[in-house]
């Protein structure tokens, strides 16, 4: 477990402070947080839709212009049998866009890499993945997404829109930038962990919600994924959240596509209509199959993944070799488009479906090569030509080496320094293989009329379920984006299967990733057969203590020799000399964060009847530095203060939770996810103070 | 808040013979339970689904009989000019089948009266109501609810069937039935509140499931309504669970329409398969009025719902009152059927709808009765009808009547001594007037072409909605049940506005109900503004406590004296006399169960060199006895018994969560729910028992 990781504190600390402005304020100031709250998750909807609109645009207009000038290129040198110059063209053209993203990525910003939903999902765990929902981030990822799609890498736009609803989130419902050190103050009521994660699952919903254009979907993936507490109220909340972001972004591309507030077209949907397909009974052995293949593919991609992403750990460490990567994995891209353009000669009649940039190539007139229709758009325009193109569009061929390839392509692109999910390419190949097996069912039972749509959604899905293991949120997804309801059944029994037989190998690629970079998150259930484990051996100690009344020296001190981040107060120990204590009673907790705070504005007993303690000691005073606090070195702290002492008592968390020394392990697993704690004080019998259990304490146990 | 609820109880005893359990049958033993959870999951999809679908054809079939012969009976009479005849017949049909479902539950199960749905809810939140999960229930309620609906009352088949999935969950998951007194010995290991509720939840889940063809509306339901406890494995479970229930019943419905094995058959659809609608932005303002005036009228309808329900609690107590007034409403509903049919002359010409049972009535050769179809047919018929119907196959004037009189007899109907549920009826209400208002809106704009479907799906979304105030899942089910997805949009805003229109005037109607109930339910959040309340006042003081080796005799009077279930264990007093301790150090909490299974098995420490210690001493004692433990008067205990003692430190819970006496309301709230507790000990500095929290206590602040 790496040590860089702080957990996030669910936990309200209820000090006298928090109880004063709450007698000051009452009721009103509770109705007045609730109407703020629908408020703050209107505006996260309506500014994650806009994001995702830009993105969303840019990415098809850029992807136009470019493609629209390879294809003259194209058509130009094929006749002169120089069809190097547009391969050198692609190829170049693809670095050089990909490598200003990565540039962004490697050197600006790289947390903003990858899709960000194993990032978002660590901190809705309540670990905060550093500088993962600031401005900066966003800007990085929504440019560095827009990059890596228009620069033809096997990457798609859905995860990293999950991230910026997060991030916008975050931004919106702090009232505040410490990136651009702007403090609007506004929402300071909500500078809180426990306020902030909420806000953030619902961006995440709602980024869910535009990627896909489905707000139930977007509900239950922040369920499924993120969530830890389940609250009705919240929940209720992230749908409102949801449905306003697909309305806006709904409206904002029917303006675009030129029928303003027409939002039942079809085109809104990402994967475009699908037909409701009529099936049987005997089918479901079928669609079982198509689990297992999904659930094996699944696991195949998340190993190679796996396998690559330590490589990189170890051995690209540099960002610049990350940057190379990157432009390398672009040049494979457009050479393997190219040779299989070049070399599967996969020829069709014009005008059978909508593809924007039909290449000729060598087929004859009026025909052209379905292979370049394929790779001469964006990957999502690709999984909806798969889904919606006529039975014999493709020869199995070209799709067995089209599967090969594009599988290997996007497991290499997705932890590459470029910010790019990995749906798109997941349900791209799925959808290829899915097709396949329909020819080749049609092929055994020629009898049979199949219909390949149907096969190839549900390669899709199970493809995609196999490498992210989702079920309930993805089917819904899947059903929102694809416009069609009737086609549930199959789709969540394939599912369900692919989850099954994938996680008999290894887990779903985001917790790899996870585990992987040392996060201690914290699984579901506690882990099994540790009854017997004891609090005892899970705490640390000896704990690091502060008396009630604690001499500003020592605070300091401390701060600069331990790292902790959480400190118990105890009763000073009994006057008694003769008494050997070296345990103390607990008498509350304070953050360092706190700790910090109070020596900044100087609260010291010292002051106590000039300044603090009529005018500015309130909650926010707290707020105001939240969540970047200073480190206690950029603090200058005179001699003078250092004798002083501070009462930590009105501040402190009067009445943390404790748990005995002889509680099991499940027990105190148990009470600290579902509390969401930070730090658990481990108590003896009479209560006094004998170690301290951290979120990293329990994560290691599996 | 009534005393006759007890609490479940989530948190496990780790007591040694847990640790014994675990350490003897290791790995294999967690592996094993896991498979089991997943089987029995599937068993209760299944059997859930045959008890739905018998219900449906019972209902389907009897109602087809029972209008055949009233149809007869018009058409002969009709010429007569002897109307009254048929009339008597109808409302003696009506009576007497009413009256047969209404006397089983009045008399032999009063609890399987209304839907169900508040007393799942209860145990889902961790209140026991008793014999709600029991096979008599069961039973009732499947027979109650059929002689409901073909009785001819206005109430559906679905909440029951929710009730039903909740009941055989609990049935099988605990491998034996007390009703029937057979013990089947499997699944022992289940047999814990905490698993119990996990199968509960899935097994409503189911419920809905296979009332309305909606696997994730299933899902969601449970966890918008009922779950407490959020879990990742839970949820995949009880979606496997859902997915199975749809399954089941959709094979053995397709089966029995004839074409077995084709799942895709849009009969299979509750309320028939919808057209997608084109909607504009423009219609928004629609959609929210219509939202407004569900919500209006929900809450409305919750009201008189309430009264009546206060009503029945002070003037109704006698079963056979409730019987009559079962009849008179029985009596009341045909003669407002045969009323609508016989004064509002709506003719429509045959052929257009597929009503069953067509009556001419007054009409013309060729015409039908527009209100007779409606009336003679199931309220899910003809919920259909009113989505489904062509434009103008209603006049207004009969609309507004129907609306008006439904709306009075659904909210009536609800609470009566029968089992039946609200949903159909209130969606049927709501498909009236929103087909009204389609009329209303078309005569407002004749050039644009409305279409009548959307109008009143919206309308029976927002009406329901209202009633209910439930969202996501209510969304996700009507989609399901409507099998067309387009409409989602709509769909929410409308049931998000009903909500926030009627959580101004009232609570939803189960939440009305439950609280009138008494049921101590703990809210999603901690009471506002109750930071400055402390443990000291919610708890009960002085408290009962048992020192940790203890008198059988003083055991058994303290079970005659109190009712609690729960009793701290503590050290026994100091020996030095001097030292005045009222107050003694915690130990652990042991439970009257426990102690009554203890005295019942006479595990007595002048035993122990005996028998017990090493033989029959393992959890199976306590699990044999599950969940109906014997009481303290029905056990016989000798002279010689009493003067035994037993040690209690091998079955207590040792380290159950406690909390300082200073502790506030807010965090004992959030200890209390997320974790599912039953009995806090409140504890002072040095861990001595100062008070006892219970549900009850906590669930009187609001
Ligand atoms: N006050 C303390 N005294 C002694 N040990 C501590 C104290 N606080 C934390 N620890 C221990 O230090 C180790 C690392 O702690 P960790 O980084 O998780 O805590 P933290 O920095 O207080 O919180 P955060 O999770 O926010 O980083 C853990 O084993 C933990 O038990
Ligand atoms: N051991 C005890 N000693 C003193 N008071 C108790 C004890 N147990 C419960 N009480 C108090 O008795 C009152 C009624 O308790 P309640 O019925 O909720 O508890 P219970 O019977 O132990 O549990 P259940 O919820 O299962 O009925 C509450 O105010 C509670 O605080
Ligand atoms: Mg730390
Ligand atoms: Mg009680």
């Amino acid at each position: 477990l790496s040590a860089k990781y702080e957990s996030l504190d669910y936990d309200t600390c209820e000090n006298h402070l928090l109880l004063d402005e709450e007698r000051k304020r009452g009721y009103p100031f509770i109705i007045w947080k609730d109407i703020a709250r629908w408020f703050i998750v209107l505006l996260i909807g309506v500014i994650t839709a806009l994001i995702a609109f830009i993105i969303d645009i840019c990415i098809e207009e850029f992807s136009n212009i470019k493609y629209e000038q390879l294809k003259k290129s194209v058509d130009k040198y094929v006749l002169l049998d120089e069809l190097y110059i547009p391969y050198l063209l692609w190829v170049l053209t693809n670095i050089s866009i990909v490598f200003f993203g990565s540039m962004l990525v490697a050197y600006i910003e790289p947390v903003a890499g990858g899709s960000g939903i194993p990032q978002v999902k660590c901190y809705l765990n309540g670990v905060k993945v550093p500088r993962v929902v600031r401005i900066k981030t966003l800007f990085v990822k929504a440019v560095g997404v827009i990059s890596a799609v228009v620069g033809g890498l096997a990457g798609g736009k859905e995860g990293p829109m999950i991230h910026c609803g997060a991030v916008v989130a975050a931004g919106i419902s702090q009232g505040k930038s410490t990136t651009f050190n702007k403090d609007f103050k506004i929402f300071q009521y909500f500078r809180e962990d426990h306020e902030k994660r909420d806000f953030v699952s619902g961006g995440a919903a709602a980024g869910v919600s535009a990627a896909f254009g489905a707000p139930i979907g977007g509900v239950l993936f922040s369920l499924e994924e993120g969530t830890s507490f389940w609250n009705q109220a919240l929940t209720w909340r992230t749908f409102f959240g949801t449905v306003v972001s697909t309305f806006t972004l709904n409206f904002a591309l029917s303006a675009y596509h030129g029928h303003p507030g027409d939002l039942s077209n079809p085109g809104l949907l990402n994967l475009g209509k699908m037909e409701p397909f009529p099936f049987q009974v005997y089918e479901l052995p079928v669609f079982i199959i198509f689990g297992v293949i999904g659930g094996l593919l699944g696991a195949l991609w998340n190993y190679i993944n796996y396998k690559l992403a330590v490589f990189r750990m170890r051995y690209l460490g540099e960002p610049w070799l990350r940057v190379v990567e990157a432009c390398l994995v672009a040049a494979v891209s457009a050479t393997c488009g190219f040779l299989m353009m070049f070399l599967l000669n996969d020829c069709r009649p014009l005008g059978e479906d909508p593809t924007k940039v039909p290449l000729q190539l060598f087929c004859a007139d009026g025909e052209y090569n379905a292979m370049a229709a394929i790779w001469f758009q964006t990957p999502e325009a690709s999984v909806r030509s798969f889904l919606h193109d006529p039975m014999g569009s493709y020869k199995p061929g070209s799709l067995v080496i089209f599967v090969v390839s594009y599988f290997l392509l996007s497991t290499w692109t997705f932890g590459l320094a470029v910010s790019s999910g990995l749906f798109i390419p997941n349900l791209l190949t799925g959808a290829a293989w899915g097709r396949l097996m329909a020819i080749w069912i049609q092929y055994a039972i020629p009898s049979m009329s199949i219909n390949p749509a149907k096969y190839a959604l549900i390669g899709a899905a199970a493809q995609l379920g196999g490498v992210v293991r989702m079920t309930i949120s993805l089917t819904v997804i899947i059903i929102e984006t694809t416009g069609q309801i009737s086609n549930a059944l199959p789709i969540i029994v394939t599912l369900v299967v692919a989850k099954w037989i994938g996680d008999f190998f290894n887990e779903g690629i985001y917790d790899i990733l996870i585990q992987l970079a040392g996060v201690p998150l914290l699984p579901w259930e506690p882990p099994p057969l540790a009854h017997n484990i004891y609090a005892s051996e899970v705490m640390s100690h000896p704990v690091f203590t502060l008396r009630t009344v604690e001499n500003v020296g020592h605070i300091v001190e401390m701060l600069k020799v331990v790292t902790y981040s959480g400190f118990p107060v105890v009763d000073p120990p009994l006057a008694d000399e003769n008494e050997v204590t070296t345990y103390k009673r607990l008498r509350g907790m304070i953050l360092r964060s706190q700790l910090i705070v109070l020596i900044q504005n100087k609260i010291y007993n010292e002051n106590a009847n000039t300044t603090w303690s009529n005018l500015k000691v309130d909650m926010n005073m707290f707020r105001k530095e939240y969540p970047r606090f200073a480190s206690i070195e950029e603090l200058d702290i005179s001699e003078w203060e250092l004798t002083c002492t501070i009462d930590l008592r009105p501040f402190m968390n009067p009445s943390p939770y404790t748990l005995p020394h002889r509680a099991s392990l499940p027990r105190l697993f148990r009470l600290f996810r579902a509390l969401g704690l930070r730090h658990l004080p481990i108590v003896n019998d009479v209560n006094e103070v004998v170690g301290m259990v951290t979120r990293k304490d329990i994560a290691r146990y599996r």
